[in-house]
């Protein structure tokens, strides 16, 4: 470890804050806490939002509601546009729910739907909700560093990020960036915040340090990580993401399984979701998976459990993976593909 | 990494949770966070304790205020007890304070305080508190796994730990000890919490489980390091500090420099705080320590910036290591110890 007030651990808080930057395309502030996603999503509810406000709630699965659920938890009122799990949402019924309400504050919207295996539209959703001049809080948690996303061009207001997805770095540290217009409703929120204050954080961090002890490993390997994914490039990062995601289909169809997911437009190139065929236990499925072929596959969550697996392709992963992950699906669910991937 | 919706980590979890049981001398719940210190505060305030929620708030340092400054932000009533900065708190006063007040529902105290070098007598503070049938939360950050604890014994009911002190271990992880009691206090308590709830981490916990993504290396490294406490023994690192502490104020005084700390039965045995002579600049001393002899040296908080310097001899540190910054010291401040510490 070194001494997180000293010179050094400022340089790598200044590394690591523009590395961050340049992978989101953004000049907005990027503020760093110990802390899980989830603490990211919290921080981001209490600093731009009081008791009382109202926002929109667009929710696709699991991890859509614990954002909103958060909100609810510290007063907020929410407007709830719910979807069908394995559905996007539509950009077009946000934009009639922020027509018909004015006073929706903002909208709060997870941009990779980790649960289902589903990406919501970023783009167009973000330009929907600056049509309407409100505010925009994303969970890119599982998406930010491996699906194109353009802070400063799409106008987002608040993007929560987590360094374990495709940052390739430990859980421990999650980020915000925050825009200009973000900041003018921090500054006016009087609800009460000590841990989570962006305020407090900026300026430490304006001064190369943060208010309470920062997680300093998961600094060291975000660095590290921010390195290899500069050297890849965006570009092909995003290219990776999207072949991966592809290949996962393809062999996923090719098996004669089914997808979660309903529309192939918004197919996630992080994460797919299958439906377990009823021949199968999905409890047997995934300790076959890890005792004969090292493969760790997720579970369905919530009112999805033990009727779908959930394929990681994410971070620091490559084809190679990918591949071996689908051969052991094929041979552990008793239908091989028709060849075997390379 | 591993999974850690997985048998793995739920067995790394229990492992890591005994350990911290055992060195705490408890069988009290032990409920870990993704975060620093400070979110062990904030969590311990906003579970305990709901606005308007009088308290006693005892500071004898930044980080007694900081306690203090969270409760304030989060809407609790505290009445402070303040002494001056290298001055320990005394019981007698506490005692005072409970009987002229029943309306004080809890005591806020720092063990130890970091930015003085003084260390509470926690032990007769908890038997103070526990006659006036109050409850007590304790700022353990920087004593805990260093000085004796013994938190079923002294009857606190709400300790609060991080992982980067005498823990051995990256910062990034919290945890907080609740008492039976502390318990009927928190589900009473309206006051609103997501991340920090202490009820929903117990739920998940008594499953193998964290509710959102646990600092998984934070635990590796915890699990190694309570190897290494179990098999140096909790009395002998007890010893080990009481040593390296005397070792340093013993040098110290022998340089004819003066301890910040006021009161020898208080003296800190984690951290002591050095007043610099008139003589010299703590920046050009800081300086000179960590680039001539490799030793890193932390300043004064607060108002006693540039006025000290801090020595931390707690965790992975021998009296070796305590000896070479000592000589350090010595060299630098042109007051050689008469004989050359070995």
């Amino acid at each position: 470890m070194i001494n997180h007030r000293s010179p050094e651990f400022a340089a790598l808080l200044t590394r690591t804050l523009e590395g961050v930057k340049r992978a989101l395309y953004t000049q907005n502030d990027v503020l760093f806490f110990a802390a899980s996603g989830t603490g990211g999503l919290e921080a981001t509810l209490v600093n731009l939002l009081a008791p009382g406000d109202y926002v929109l709630g667009v929710t696709i699965g699991a991890f859509g509601n614990r954002f909103l659920e958060i909100a609810e938890r510290f007063g907020v009122q929410v407007q709830r546009l719910e979807y069908a799990w394995g559905d996007p949402a539509d950009p077009t019924d946000i934009d009639r729910a922020l027509a018909a309400n004015p006073a929706l504050k903002a909208v709060l919207v997870t941009h990779n739907e980790t649960s289902t295996g589903v990406a919501n539209d970023l783009q167009a959703i973000a330009a929907v909700v600056k049509r309407h001049n409100r505010l925009l809080a994303v969970d890119a948690i599982s998406s930010a560093g491996a699906l194109p996303i353009e802070v400063d061009a799409w106008g987002i207001d608040v993007l929560v990020c987590g360094s374990q997805k495709a940052w390739m770095t430990p859980p421990g540290l999650a980020w915000v960036v925050v825009s200009a217009r973000a900041w003018e409703a921090v500054k006016a929120n009087p609800a009460p915040r000590f841990y989570w204050d962006f305020a407090e954080t900026k300026k430490y961090q304006d001064r190369g340090q943060t208010p309470a002890t920062p997680a300093v490993s998961n600094f060291y390997a975000l660095d590290t990580a921010l390195s290899l994914m500069e050297k890849e490039g965006m570009e092909r990062i995003f290219a990776r993401h999207r072949r991966m995601g592809a290949l996962t289909r393809r062999a996923i169809k090719d098996m004669g399984l089914e997808l979660l997911a309903t529309s192939p437009r918004h197919y996630s190139d992080t994460v797919t979701a299958v439906k377990i065929p009823a021949s199968h236990d999905f409890k047997q499925v995934s300790a076959r998976l890890q005792s004969e072929f090292g493969v760790v596959v997720a579970g369905g969550q919530g009112p999805l459990a033990g009727k779908i697996l959930r394929i990681g392709h994410l971070g620091y992963v490559t084809l190679h993976d990918v591949k071996h992950c689908l051969n052991a699906i094929g041979a552990v669910l008793g239908r091989p593909l028709p060849f075997t991937l390379r």
